[in-house]
């Protein structure tokens, strides 16, 4: 997605560790006219796959997947990372493992809003080791639900989390995919 | 908001603790046309004030801040509750108590999203004690940045959070209160 190349290119920073700082406008601010064209563009990428509902994660991913529902009109979940005081009923919980913070986190979704009956894009910020998604796609099995698509703004393509989801056969869309960055320079991957 | 309170009598949910679980559609499970209508009512009450920036907290308030900052066409920005190992640069933080976990947290902001030139929406879904939004206000003051309103979804009007912020005179609006609620009967605050 041009649009968001070009953004990432005017003010995304490379910090030491891989870390690409998108937080102008992505995660920490949030440019909500950017967003609505990412949402548009999920909904071109995945309009005919049935979605019945979009999944992702607090917190980053709660804005990108209400700008997708606006286009989609069906509901937002989204799992937690702390077991809340106010989830009450059953719930569905996963360990997903965060290499920025070195440990592992549960998250939860209380089981009433993912079915059998569902067909589920599941969407988020960042992809690089897959391991969040990951526990999205392990709730998505728990409940029965199947799984239409994934949807990612920014994926580290020079990390292993995009690959091995396209090679267990996921509908994946990286709007864009970093093959390689430095202080000075950042390459993507040619897409159609 | 007639739309809201219908929605929380039709769904909302009265638990032990004060606790009004609105879950179904505010804040895990997100209705994007509602929240769309919530924001469109911010807009209406607080397009005259000049608002330059959207604050909020994570998690919840993101979906709302979002669909209002679609309306106002302003950026949004939202105060995270640990700090993160990408949040570098100055940063500006405050102390929350959460009744919910009996516990203090702190919740971060980069100082560059939020300045003197800045007047502010402050929006969350709830409103009880009003610690949070304390927080966010605080985070207003250090940056220097004036506070255009305040606007939540659902105030608990026996609790003392919104007599506290418009006896301090700032212009608040909650698009629905709750002045009692019991197993069987919810009474909302008449509002113009």
């Amino acid at each position: 997605m041009k649009l968001l190349e070009e953004r990432i290119l005017e003010e995304g920073q490379v910090r030491p560790g891989n870390v690409l700082k998108v937080d102008c406008f992505l995660n920490h601010q949030l440019d909500v006219a950017l967003l609505d064209a990412i949402g548009e563009e999920f909904y071109r990428l995945f309009q005919a796959d049935g979605i019945t509902k979009i999944l992702t994660i607090e917190a980053s991913g709660i804005a990108i997947a209400c700008m997708a529902a606006r286009h989609f009109e069906v509901p937002v979940v989204f799992a937690k990372k702390a077991k809340s005081k106010n989830l009450d009923g059953e719930v569905y919980t996963s360990v997903v493992h965060s290499y920025t913070y070195g440990k592992d986190y549960d998250i939860t979704l209380a089981q009433k809003f993912l079915t059998p009956g569902d067909t589920v894009l599941i969407v988020d910020d960042f992809l690089a080791n897959g391991k969040a998604i990951q526990g999205l796609l392990d709730i998505c099995q728990q409940a029965g639900a199947t799984v239409g698509g994934i949807g990612v703004c920014i994926e580290k393509g020079f990390q292993p989390g995009g690959a091995l989801l396209r090679k267990a056969g996921y509908k994946l869309a990286s709007l864009a995919i970093v093959d390689s960055m430095s202080d000075d320079a950042l390459t993507f991957r040619p897409q159609d």
